[in-house]
């Protein structure tokens, strides 16, 4: 049985995952450590989550990292990475582990590749994965091959432009997606509520200060059925369809797959997008509705598709 | 030598031509008449051209429609062709004329088509055309060959939301990108800095009254050095390179050209985007600037990716 490794480097820890290849949605064995700062930090960590898991002769291993990767397997910046820059990872890795090649790639890249191989969105060839954690990833399956774009930076969404008077990014823009459509954007989008005098039963959840309201705060009571804290749901839930259906215009997708920390929360959220991603599509009413569904892999999404992609299986 | 017909079909106006295949910069013949209203008066029109165009024996045909295409060759909806829904058109034309089979395409599809096999975007295998006219159209060029998304309805970047206080749009959205990039959107802007108080030869220019303001007189007035213009122009670029940076986030492209009526004032916005744009897309400085040139074919593009397409040429 061919086996693969594959690690996701997060910006606070690294998970790392072997497969069988013919079975990716099940996990051998797995390891994670802490992330440190610094390329050679990160290098240091990701041999020894390698060595931890035993590679065997023969097993493949594939890296997923939260950045732009180019054509080259170099990372050239990442935002949740912000010492390591223009750093051959998979190169230094491979080096360090006397192995031939380790493939590298966007970490919701890899993640797409997993859920459109072996999880929620398993059949479908043209499909985009959206990663809703602390900041939003993507990847692009079209014609059943990840859409790397032309140096390999594709599938980078979150940071489309979509309020000029938005907040600023992280990334020195203003108004990106992910500013409104991740954890963080629920967090800052219940502050703003709860300062304004709503969400009494939030804010008293918290503490009592409005300032220290997060989102989890609001999907805790709105399970416990708190009117206001639906409310605001369905506006978080129409700033991701918003970007959906941006992507939808654009690429024309059979299947959408939600993943990310946020989709922890898949009851509160997945059917709140749905209800208002139609109508922000072109033409709606005369084109299917598609399908917009939660990821199955969970934390372990990106690492399987970086094993899926050391093992060529992308 | 293979002779192929296309036909564009406008809000306005029917543009057909003849070319070359191998030579599909060459246009041979043309002919063109006014766009009426409904499915009946419509494919009525497309027959006078096709019959004008003296199509010979083996000559092929292929339509541009600016709309919704789906796979079947029916154009699902046009917001330019408002009495045209769920229109059969490469059928209908092609039973009228005795034509095996008559593709349909959306216009900036074909133009997009048009200006990568034989205009700006030569031999360019990965790029958009993003047709600046009335609206925004665009075409998406992948490894190659049209990116038409699972349906057929890929490539509408004009719809995406950018603004969520933007103006209303004619596709009943609010906010829309070609609110603010297409050649009405610089209008608008212009009026609104009119009302404003500024533009004073602008609105000099225009007769006296601020909501007689045009785009024209904006980039007159810039030619002839007023100031204030070019700050107009430098605002109104910025909106087209609002949303192309969105474009290069999702989709790194190589090149994208820039076609529609707005670029007859190329000499006017081309540079000003170029100065804009690689400051909106995430990890510039750390990526290759992405090319932007003004399209080649100027109003015979549609017309003549219609014809590459219905010699199967796409």
């Amino acid at each position: 049985v061919p086996l693969a490794a594959g690690i996701d480097v997060g910006g606070t820890k690294m998970l790392g995952v072997v497969i069988d290849t013919e079975s990716p949605g099940d996990v051998l064995r797995q390891h994670r450590v802490a992330t440190a700062r610094g390329t050679d930090a990160v290098v240091t960590g990701l041999v020894e989550v390698a060595r931890a898991l035993g590679l065997d002769e023969g097993t493949t291993l594939g890296l997923g990292i939260p950045g732009l990767v180019d054509d080259n397997d170099v990372l050239r910046m990442g935002p949740n990475l912000p010492d390591v820059v223009d750093a051959p990872i998979g190169r230094l890795v491979a080096s360090a582990l006397g192995l031939g090649h380790v493939p590298v790639d966007n970490d919701a890249t890899c993640a797409a590749l997993a859920e459109f191989r072996g999880g929620a969105g398993i059949g479908v060839d043209d499909g985009i994965l959206v990663a809703l954690g602390t900041g939003i990833g993507a990847g692009i399956i079209s014609g059943g091959r990840i859409m790397h774009g032309v140096h390999g930076f594709a599938g980078e969404p979150g940071h489309m432009l979509v309020d000029p008077n938005g907040p600023m990014c992280p990334c020195g823009r203003r108004g990106c997606w992910e500013r409104f459509a991740s954890g963080s954007g629920l967090g800052r989008l219940a502050r703003e509520w709860a300062e304004a005098g709503r969400l009494g039963a939030v804010v008293a959840a918290a503490g009592g200060d409005p300032d220290d309201v997060k989102g989890e705060h609001v999907t805790e009571a709105a399970r416990a059925g708190d009117r206001e804290s639906g409310e605001v749901l369905d506006r978080f839930a129409w700033w991701i369809a918003v970007g959906l259906a941006n992507l939808v215009n654009i690429l024309d997708p059979h299947t959408i797959v939600l993943g990310g920390g946020v989709i922890g929360a898949a009851d509160l959220i997945v059917d709140r997008v749905v209800a208002q991603l139609d109508g922000l599509v072109l033409g709606s009413g005369r084109r299917p509705t598609v399908p917009v569904v939660a990821a199955s892999m969970g934390e372990h999404a990106g690492a399987v598709g970086a094993a899926l992609l050391g093992a060529h299986l992308d």
